[in-house]
């Protein structure tokens, strides 16, 4: 078996880490760090995985780096830059999951993060981990900048779009809607369930989004010219998911049917993405829990408006499922080796 | 007491004039109708009013209209058509909350719900009863046309911007997230609790809603130009409220500040109307049961996009609220009589 | 006007004090205050009061309450005997909604509660606020202890058996279940929204819940002999109400029919409690937002056994809304004035 | 492979049922058959298996039968013993998930199900698939009659204070909650997202459940005496999930401690129950989309009543899950092949 340690696991996204690997036949967990949670029962934070990892966290020591052979990185950022520089120096692939090592300008990095970047020598040097974009760069890579929830969701569905040449690409809107699980596990006022339960409302409204360069980096990278969006997050009374309506102008004249051929084809092959039929749109609850994305397609022919709405499960596909599909690419596994659990549906 | 008659009293539209007009210091309801529900005790159906709204549902029958000085409509549409006209003969005051008789033309409504207009001698007769906009014209009107939910929350966030002539009208964007109350009583496999539930989906994608052509007419109306929009309704995990999320490329460079400024001199004296100041957003839960409308606003500097955001409980001032609010205007009561509930928060 | 202060003003009581005693016509609000929130708008903690409670948080200053005729004490347990005998001491009415003086004995407050008692000269003199049941005694007090919001939920569901003599006293099982608003407004592991979303647990079980004594006390005091219950709180998705399912052995043979008519006569009279007939069970929606107590009732004849449910909405009939019923009783107003509110369904 | 066909596979517990043979390493699906969905895609149904189960429902035929080697029928009771005696006589191992085949005295089954038994041949002849206490009979039997949701989260807590003989058989009380999924698929008044969010509510109240008869047969096999109890179920706004409160008195005084002891002792070896450490209470998100039932335990030392919480899956442990459970057993498979699945948390 392989071994595998997460570095920061008392998040959301390490304690979905856990759950994936527990399932996954070749890989099995070597450590959990959280010094917060030093000596802690795994089960003790995350009650499903009682009596199914029954490890406790530990503090984070580079002498644990030894009996690893790829680390996952689950800290905040900012906490990141502080021990990936170290995991990549000992030779152990690191898959980072915080947005420290996403752009290869540190000029871009602070500005939208409001940190220093600590490390600006390993900028520029990780594979940016989305999947299905960037397989060949992963494969070769040993250090993979996992990309944010809704990045994941956003590229996903307009990738095809871009790359296909479709649309007026100055006119992307992207509005996005994210379960709670998105805000992490820190108890804050805004993430109370009395303040979400029943509520519905957008944040960082105006193009204040830290993962909006990341879209545009992607964006500008697939069609070759600098692009800008758009984008407003909404927080939604649920647990997990995000679905994304993202809105564009097409260049000429499409119909649905010919969107969606041309999604299908960009897709083919690709396991986790699912571009559904005519008249289906996704549910997030169709993926919560899996690796699945699923793209549903319309064009608005009043407006020549292409409408493309994606959903992920924010914590799988948007995090912990979508690092341990660059895990596989990164050690020459199957793409979907312990990543076939379903959607939970009702 | 003045007296109201409820026609399609058994829906949630219904029930929420019941429980407005229980607490309206001027007016009683006089009979509530539905035929489905004949001799059903109103608190069967809605035991919130157990004790407090002690009639039974009773057939529609003209004979009723003499009881009444004020009826209100909340038969779905197609249904709405064949008693209004009736109605109206008789002299009695008629706020219709169905779409048939938004339009004065009867090609408009057939081609967005699909049905045959069967009154067509009433088209244009009615006053379009989005309260803040066209007081005027319902304080003089006999019969009103009460706005779609959606229509409600999407116009108080576009009107300000049409009138101060402030953006691209061809660039206008709406996407807006409903609470499931806004799909009706009925049972069906796509309201049920477990399709909902920790799921979030859109419908009618690509510009099908029928509350479009209700937008288009008002900001139209508003611009003096034809205007045509791209409008996408989701489906969120709550039962009240619709968030509506509106882009629209600025025609000169604002600031967020400038806009609200706008926004507030717009909506001066309205009292259902907040707009926030900078930096915060509305929230669907603190308009909850209320007759309030919550207005958030940012520029993106970025690309010179507005986005305002509005929120409104889709069955008050989306539906009944704002159907009582019309009805105190044609009565000549004070605009906010018997609306002073406040939203339920947490 | 009468005037009325609110000393802890920033909590869902506090929240809930300000939402009803602004729509009461004979009383108004002087002051609110919350320490750690001074200077902070109401608004900007409790959005649905936006233009609605213009008003900002104060630090708590003993020379507020002269411009007050009655004062509620919204404070946390412990904190609230700090500043409950300085009020009364200035003549002012006092409403207290913590735990702090529902008991005469030192001893029993302090083994529940885990606190040293500081104002021990104040106990036994405030009136225990279950208003239907106390009434007298509340209309005559200056002082009034407010109960819990799981203790009126199960006492009023078993008043009605304890006082018709009807059950084996040592056989009473409470089963109760309660909305997230009931755990406050403070950020905590517990009531985040990814904890309590799609879950449901009991905690305290064993008989540890802080409110047990209270609920022995009143039923000791209405059966002149001691009582022991078992009572067993669980925390359910929902924002507000709590439901309790009372268990009891009937001391002799009684239909379904039989104990209704007794509960309807007990509450004959009493605006607020609804009995409701055969076959019907109380639902916590049809309460929500209002002072309204829903009982249903059936006997098991296989184990003959009393089942009794009570619905409240926890934050109003279980706190904010009680302690107005019990002002009103204090100032000699209508009992009901100012808390007609209906419950919000859907 | 084992070919499985599963007979009325459209409903929740159908559609559990795919879910969790797609997984299973020795058994693959056969057929799906749905008479009312004839021809539909399974992933119309449940897009959550969209790529994944690409099949059409189909008509059910007797001639599908020689195509599997065990037969899970997922219709509703009443329906499900008009094939089952023909899937038996055909040699084909059948798993019955509805209460058709529970009970051995038809008399009892009329009584509580209101409908004639038209297989009284076939009664009797079932093994009760309680996995972890019948297992010796169930690895013997080629037809499995499979728990009620209900009784499954109640034998479990219960079985090990009966077999201990620690409690008086004549106090039980058992408090249920479960989760909307338990109501099935078919739209309903009672089962609309409207009615079920936000709100709690009790049915069946006074010993009318059709799961008792099920629950106080084991109760009194085990118990090798007679056995009643009163048990109310609950429904609670969430998907998945039943939490079991069961309440009775010792006949001994016992620690919570000696309690938890004698639990773990009973379910030593049994790889889905997890007894829970003293001052843990399950939760029944840790379990949502597993087969595991977690409960935890406490002695009320003032009324010397054990209370015991058990909280599992309804979908799974309380259907599907413990259906293939069974089918391992029969089968001579490992007990927890393919039901590896990990309870979604957060």
């Amino acid at each position: 078996m392989i071994k595998a340690g997460i570095v920061g696991a008392s998040g959301f996204a390490g304690a979905e880490l856990m759950r994936i690997i527990t399932g996954h036949p070749e890989v099995e967990i070597a450590f959990v760090t959280a010094n917060q949670h030093k000596g802690t029962a795994v089960s003790d934070l995350y009650p499903n995985l009682t009596g199914v990892v029954e490890k406790n966290f530990t503090i984070y020591d580079p002498s644990l780096l030894k009996s690893a052979e790829v680390v996952f990185v689950g800290l905040p950022h900012g906490a990141s830059m502080q021990v990936v520089p170290e995991i990549a120096a000992k030779g152990v692939k690191v898959i980072d999951l915080s947005g420290d090592f996403r752009f290869s300008d540190a000029a871009v990095y602070e500005s939208w993060y409001g940190v220093e970047h600590a490390a600006r020598g390993m900028l520029g040097r990780a594979a940016y981990g989305l999947s299905e974009i960037y397989a060949d760069g992963i494969k070769k890579a040993a250090f993979v900048s996992n990309p944010g929830c809704y990045a994941t969701g956003a590229l996903l569905a307009l990738a095809p779009l871009i790359k296909g040449d479709m649309i007026h690409s100055n006119t992307i809107v992207i509005d996005s809607k994210s379960g709670a699980s998105g805000a992490g596990r820190s108890p804050k006022q805004e993430t109370l369930y009395c303040t979400i339960d029943e509520n519905l409302s957008g944040y960082k409204v105006g193009g204040k989004h830290q993962h909006i360069p990341e879209i545009e980096m992607v964006l500008s990278d697939l069609a070759k010219e600098e692009i800008a969006v758009t984008f407003t997050p909404h927080l939604v009374p649920m647990g997990r998911g995000i679905l994304t309506t993202a809105y564009a102008t097409l260049s000429k004249r499409l119909t649905t049917v010919q969107v969606i051929e041309l999604f299908s084809k960009y897709y083919e092959g690709k396991p986790f993405v699912k571009v559904l039929p005519e008249e289906k749109m996704p549910q997030t609850k169709a993926v919560a829990g899996s690796n699945y994305c699923h793209i549903g397609l319309a064009v608005d022919a009043r407006t020549n408006r292409a409408v493309v709405l994606s959903a992920i499960d924010n914590l799988v596909k948007g995090a912990s499922g979508q690092a341990v599909q660059n895990m596989n690419l990164m050690l020459g596994l199957p793409e979907d080796m312990g990543l076939e659990m379903i959607g939970l549906y009702p």
